[in-house]
């Protein structure tokens, strides 16, 4: 066995942003170093870190090592790997591949606020007061803005593309994983609010079924290396559950 | 005079996330149509629109449009900008561009969430109280954080580039652009925040000098094109700037 090509770092326990970027690794059955260690990140991280190579210092993880290339970012790590893994087309519609996975990604940004309104450095504990009015905003409007379009997106694409079951043209993207990630997260973390807006999203049932069922991310799923939802992004706090 | 190839679709009157597409726009002396009606960003964003051609739905604005191309999501256009206008090298060392942009962005984010921590939805008087705890953690904190890296980030590829004076490599890039955008934004909105923490900034103080010295910078800054900061994402507050 050889090793890998490509190193995912991001910190352990948690699918965190991190999970975007294996999904993309195990739909593609391409084989990947997951490594998950602490001290692997924050080495990278430290001021004066003599690890980096020609590389910028990263900000924070997921970070992606390609040979000498380290880069950071998840959408960047996406449109990198999108192009190397056949996760996205080769024309110009790759910007829209890229467009909807950027708003994925701002939605999932909004989970992430909801119980860290105030600050990501304060624990959930020191906001409490506030994240019960962030998660009225949130289940109340948010949620059904960002899945109803989600599903245009899909009725759109269908229209465009013969009947496509695909975010973007006729072939899956990484646009459907991350769709897919955010929808799965929501349903652990605000199963009410998640069953709630899906009554209305046919298209994006059916479609996060479809991903769910790809035989390579089923048996992902089944195996060891999904993570459990605890404490990263996407978290069940009953009380914010409206 | 021919029409322009490039159509920026934005909000009226504010700067906000269209300023980091006008930077590239205005930097490489490319003709564009600023298009800031709302009704035209509407008819985009309505269901069933039939404006869309084989374009998916936009999200949200700052959209583009490039012939029959219509892309949305401010990093996306950047990235696509970027390949087109040469404010992006064409190795690898594209994606350590993007990372930067991405991370500025994500602070321009952050920004935002300062005056709306409970929700976008909601005005900032009907959240004030919010507004302040955010306030303490953004300016005791985060800003900090970011410029800190902004500058290990100069530091870093002036030893990597023989004393480049830029983000990445030898060139200007739009990740140059979107750093000084949101470094100019802070020090509008949290005056005496970026004053304190530009003090351990050098470098990103004379980037930033550098940068709003380019000559098409300057005639642009001092143009009518270049819209006041008002009720965007930088605002000043006074109670905030702590």
């Amino acid at each position: 066995m050889s090793t890998p090509q490509y190193q995912l770092l991001y910190w352990p326990t948690i699918p965190g942003r991190g999970e975007y970027i294996r999904l993309a690794f195990e739909v593609t059955g391409t084989p990947y170093i997951d490594t998950q260690t602490v001290p692997a990140i924050t080495s990278l991280l430290a001021a004066g870190s003599t690890q980096l190579g020609n590389n910028p210092p990263p900000f924070a993880p997921p970070m992606l090592q390609d040979g000498p290339l380290l880069i950071s970012q998840t959408s960047n790590i996406l449109c990198y790997l999108g192009e190397r893994l056949n996760l996205a087309p080769k024309d110009d519609t790759k910007y829209h591949v890229h467009q909807i996975a950027c708003t994925a990604l701002d939605y999932s940004d909004e989970v992430h606020n909801v119980h860290h309104p105030v600050g990501t450095g304060l624990y959930y504990e020191d906001q409490k007061e506030e994240a019960l009015r962030a998660a009225k905003e949130f289940t109340g409007t948010r949620v059904a803005k960002f899945w109803g379009w989600f599903e245009r997106v899909l009725e759109k694409n269908a229209k465009d593309n013969q009947g496509s079951e695909w975010m973007v043209g006729k072939e899956l993207s990484y646009a459907d994983l991350v769709v897919w990630q955010v929808v799965d997260g929501t349903k652990f973390a605000f199963p009410k609010a998640a069953k709630r807006v899906l009554e209305d999203c046919p298209l994006l049932v059916e479609h996060y079924e479809r991903v769910k069922g790809l035989e390579r991310v089923k048996s992902y799923l089944e195996s060891e290396r999904r993570l459990k939802y605890s404490n990263g992004i996407f978290r069940y706090y009953e009380e914010l559950d409206l």
